[in-house]
């Protein structure tokens, strides 16, 4: 069950802590001392508070608390001794079905790092494949102890982030937005078609279509509040025609008919712009606010 | 058949001129005062010479190579009066298979651009489709008188290459190669996975995969040569596994995991470098040198 | 004396037309036709009427207008003969005091340029130099005829425009702003301190000292209405400072530790949007909307 | 005096440890240690030697060394009690003549930091100035402990650098270079002007001028070897004459006439690839390779 805002803020203390009791791995102290910082407003807020707490906590703490994980594709997984959670994460990264060699490269890596560090590898690996994972070990292999300290809290974070998706309704506040800008000619890049594709698992499907206005903007955000779904997203921008159209010197056929964006929306209740700069021969994409 | 350079090299002049007659729409007087610059080392020096007959000549001479082409979907083609090349070109691009709606909306933009400018519309239509060539009537009656004679020329100009294309082997001269900066770290995006995809008309198909050295390059071009054919293409960047493997801080899922860059190759002779200039929340491309 | 646009739309068609008989260069039917448009709201709106006068003239009329021009640097400058406009035009890009070697290579030009089109070269060289004036006619000697045309009007309405800026009070919606986006963080770049500058021709003075809010913004545009003067300007970011207290890794010393953008302001009524996206070791800039 | 990497690889270890005693502030350990990794073909090696052995200590070894150095503009510099490279380090960032509030903020400063982390707050500060240190203090007093060790440490290795630099010549790998890409036309942007410029203390002074060739490129590099000096570089671009000389549509003035870019070299053995990619309305930078 998926709860509101509005009921999570009005549990009581015991209630509160039961509820997100496993959101960091066998730790309900996280969310015991998170409950007295309610309200919260926004799920952002309250994984904020769960996170104070474990950034607040002293070093002995922090270190049960990273030792509190599984191995990935370890021991407990391969008894089925994992949490509800744990077994979901490992089970969509596909680490219930690696290869008696995959499982050889688990076992070494798990083995090395956690001789190096003293704690189990922990990486937030629901949406990642098992190579980027086996990957991600010589990646961290490689950093001082203090460094991997703080990266193995932020993923313990973002695993508990990935975990409140799943029990809380996030606060409609997130939305996706455009805009796109000729750099060739220095102006809004109006009369764009655009198109967004949902990409999930099971295949990919369009959820709008849209044209530029005269600001190189859309009237109306892609999405707004609960179509904000975490996952992949692709805006595909049929730039070929707007060339055409505005009658730019192109080749036959030109270098960039179609520019698609392939991208991740991972915190709901945020505002994602992806704009596009563009002239018939480059174009530039990132993160804008 | 389609000849070498060598051979087009070795015709005489007569030879010469009935190859290439049709290059220029029924205008077999360019082939002919071309045929002086020979010896041709590429295709696109022989395109460079018969082009530079057309600039060459007197307005007259122009304004009659511009109405010795057909009107897109228009009378010819229905009467089935096109030359060879013209019909396959307007087939290309679905021109052959309009609606009753649509033959109209071209019927009436023709007329409108022939009373506007004194001469049939004219679009290297090979690459393009219905919409988008009906965009560029829009975007061209815009035009100056001035302007659109040269846009249209230079259209002209491209129909001719593409033409040439059919009929000549390239110089193997071309090649396509890529670089990946990593600009949150200021050096090479070293081991960055990457992918490249030939798209056809009927289908995709994986035609490299590699890793990027530590500058960031590759040991070898992507392509090289006969390689080299003129169409759509998709260099498909595993920038999450980068991202992961180099222990940059990301979110759940990250932002970029993959960055798609789909583009063109319009002269197989030429070299095509489309480098990737990235960080966890950016990426710019171009058509380098 | 300069105008407000009142008092301009309040003239009768005479008086009209005496006031802006020179800004197209001994062409008065110019202004005249272009009265009967009136109200203009902006003084851009008035410089389209104008332009579009010319544009919807006959070819005869465009070529003498073109013809109207007097070389640069040419018989009528040293004779003294030019317009008041052209005089000070003339003198601002330094072509009142060539070297006899410069006015060699300038009559010349002029011939070389008169003899293949048959009008003037024309350039609004106000805010260019002898150099540049002088590389200008190398890249057009290279157009064809239909192009020069075109290039030759599009300079002969900056001049224009040009001229109106010392005759009219612009409308006040002019505005400069800006933005900056940490794209290897991927949030806005608050905090960012930023200087403007103005660049004239007797020296630099400093006219905002601002720093960027939460969303990489400033509160307030850089510059407002009758603050946007046409000329130089330099936005130059203090980016060390703002990694350094962003705790971003950095050489010593930083590679970007000050960021100048300069620009020119070409059009005061028109919005400059001047922004930012920056990492440690790269960023980009644009006019955008 | 500065020594020749050959020289260095020739002392005996006890002279070797005398020479590098100072590098790491009173922890002649750290050289005694690097004497047995000799020979070193590079200042680079040299450096990345003495940090490896910080690296390979342990956490109690790394303590004392981060609580070897003093506070910037503490009791010890008031004293007099700085060693000779540090005291240098805090004249140059202006610690030596504070006001008596800055004084009150720079200890307040150190006090919490010291406070929180157990050690002195250690930034290399020669190329910073106060305002700047400052602010630095805000933004690592919101570090975690593990974080701020790790920055702590990389300071001292950025400190020694720099002092090493005073005391090895460095290898003559280094080179300055450029390229420049039309990104509007998607091609080299060649026949650019350009100037390179060190900014130094006492002033600026030209160092090159050149123009880009065919490929955008110059053909031999800004600087090689001992021209490599560390510190402030601009590198400014006339990308007015380029846009006049190559007819492309332009503003009166020109939005980007000079196109001027800052940077510093801090590693004059490396290779600093500083590319532009402009448009008449938008350009990047950063640095390649």
């Amino acid at each position: 069950m998926i709860l509101s805002l509005d009921h999570i803020n009005g549990l009581d203390a015991v209630a509160f802590t039961e509820t997100f009791a496993g959101i960091y791995e066998h730790s309900p102290w996280v969310a015991e001392r998170a409950a007295a910082f309610r309200p919260f407003t926004s799920l952002t807020a309250l994984a904020a508070a769960l996170a104070g707490v474990v950034a607040a906590a002293d070093d002995a703490a922090k270190l049960a608390l990273l030792r509190a994980h599984p191995d990935l594709a370890g021991r407990a997984a391969v008894r089925g001794e994992l949490t509800d959670a744990s077994r979901q994460e490992q089970t969509s990264a596909g680490l219930d079905s690696l290869t008696p060699a995959e499982m050889a490269r688990f076992t070494e890596s798990n083995d090395r790092y956690r001789q190096r560090f003293g704690f189990p590898f922990i990486l937030a690996v629901k949406h990642w494949g098992k190579a980027q994972i086996l990957a991600a070990f010589d990646g961290r292999l490689g950093n001082t102890a203090a460094v991997e300290m703080a990266t193995a809290l932020a993923e313990v974070d973002k695993i508990a982030f990935s975990r409140l998706l799943d029990r809380v309704i996030p606060a409609p506040t997130g939305r996706l937005t455009t805009h796109a800008l000729d750099t060739a000619r220095g102006r809004p890049a109006a009369g764009l078609p655009l198109e967004l594709v949902r990409i999930g698992n099971d295949g990919e499907s369009v959820v709008r279509q849209a044209i530029t206005n005269a600001d190189g903007r859309l009237d109306q955000p892609l999405l707004v509040g609960p179509e904000m779904a975490v996952g992949l997203w692709r805006l595909t921008f049929s730039t070929g025609d707007y060339f055409l159209a505005s009658g730019q010197m192109l080749t036959a056929p030109a270098f960039l008919d179609l520019v698609p964006i392939r991208f991740a929306i991972a915190n709901p209740e945020q505002h994602y712009h992806v704009p596009l700069l563009l002239s018939p021969w480059s174009y530039s994409t990132y993160r804008g606010s």
